[in-house]
């Protein structure tokens, strides 16, 4: 029997996910969660609605569900924490020592997107993704003056995630460029790279993945093979030594990492909203 | 003079910033803050290091730095907890009565996305990604068949970000389609589209609003004036009338509001990591 979770938010619910996830992640190993997420519960209705799930779920079970909220309004919160559930709520946990160190008390708004969507951070980020998206996979050399950072590496390597999550996440201005025999057989950098240097970021990968990544995409082509792929790693990872270029393997790690790893050694600075 | 807040991890520190902006979002009328993320505080030197940023902060300032921690290892946060700070711990808030509810001793790993790049889970998020650009602006309508959500809707409404938020966050496979003049003179739904009628979801925007995005890409253009985009929005919205395609007016929402909305209301299923 898995144990109930709700992840329930005035808004979307992401942050209540994120939240209550990564206390899950300690003890799935011994248990197992069945998880849902009530998003935009924002009236006294839909929060007696949440309420009611929450009780068919524990009269469904013998164990009380896990719920939790980030709910900022304190009365819709309050007929959530009616519920038979173990509550971890996460405003009113740590608004009260807050208000109290900071002698000032908490605005009870909404979120913080809507106000920020209207401002230029919002409109950065836009514009950060459709930058990654113009500019991807080389596409057009002459993004790359305008670029924060410009990841390089084989194709398949994870440089189109990792540039496009910059962009959604940190509102970063990242180009990136694949490459391609000629540049790997004569081994040099493109004239547009040269004149960017300071902006390269290499990405290298375990030859091994990069062939089992490129046989989901085109089994048993010359591309995915084992042998192509030990080569262009090892070609790419001569070349950043050859010209300096910082570089990061990417094989176990997630997209955020990657990202994160980037940011720090490239001492570029977040900009969220 | 600002108030320090730092946000500290022994991963990417993209948990602490989202736990921590959402609560000083609730001070911000009142209040700047000067924030800092100090993201891999893996090892005891390196907690010990960003003690000593903390104090520093704290001697530059008459008032003690706020700290949002998420740091899953007991002696590596103890060190940061000697810090002259308020502490908004985590995990220690949390990890305890989940322990005492769940009869279970967290495992103590440090996160799970790393157990979780492995998975099925992330390669699917990949997976979800590389559709979401394939698919991109109707690049090739093939990809609709393998769609579970097709957005539609004039260019410049929000289609691209939205498809690959809801590709990078939740795995979700989402193709768009962008209406073009003769679609809309005719005000019918190309074959493609009408196979896959269930999975349509249309985006619609305050002509205003697009008038201004247009014009940044592409000022005094027939493009971005803003009749044409009265015209185009007002046929747009008549097609999905006639056609009854449910659909959403994006002016005032974030990305991830707009996600979210259309996974309620097809009823696809988050699947995150």
């Amino acid at each position: 029997m898995k144990r109930s979770v709700f992840f329930i938010s005035d808004r979307t619910g992401i942050s209540a996910e994120i939240f209550g996830r990564a206390l899950l992640s300690q003890f799935e190993h011994e248990i197992e969660f069945d998880e849902k997420t009530l998003p935009f519960i924002d009236t006294a209705d839909k929060a007696a609605e949440a309420r009611k799930m929450i009780e068919e779920a524990y009269q469904q079970s013998s164990d009380r569900p896990l719920v939790f909220d980030t709910i900022v309004n304190p009365d819709i919160r309050a007929i959530i924490h009616q519920s038979p559930a173990l509550i971890m709520d996460f405003f009113q946990t740590f608004i009260g020592p807050l208000e109290k160190e900071l002698k000032t008390a908490s605005s009870f708004t909404v979120g913080r997107h809507h106000a920020y969507d209207r401002s230029g951070e919002y409109n950065n980020r836009i514009k950060a993704v459709n930058f990654a998206l113009n500019s991807d996979d080389g596409a057009s050399m002459k993004y790359f003056d305008d670029a924060e950072v410009i990841l390089l590496g084989v194709s398949r390597c994870g440089k189109t995630p990792t540039s496009l999550y910059m962009a959604m996440q940190f509102g970063i201005f990242a180009a990136n460029y694949p490459f391609v025999s000629d540049d790997m057989d004569k081994l040099t950098l493109p004239a547009e790279l040269k004149k960017n240097k300071s902006k390269l970021f290499g990405l290298t990968i375990d030859p091994n993945r990069l062939h089992e990544i490129r046989t989901q995409r085109r089994a048993n082509s010359q591309y995915a093979s084992l042998q192509q792929c030990r080569l262009e790693v090892r070609l790419v990872e001569m070349l950043y030594k050859k010209e300096n270029i910082p570089c990061l393997n990417t094989s176990s790690k997630s997209i955020e990492e990657i990202a994160v790893l980037i940011l720090e050694r490239c001492e570029l600075e977040r900009r969220t909203f």
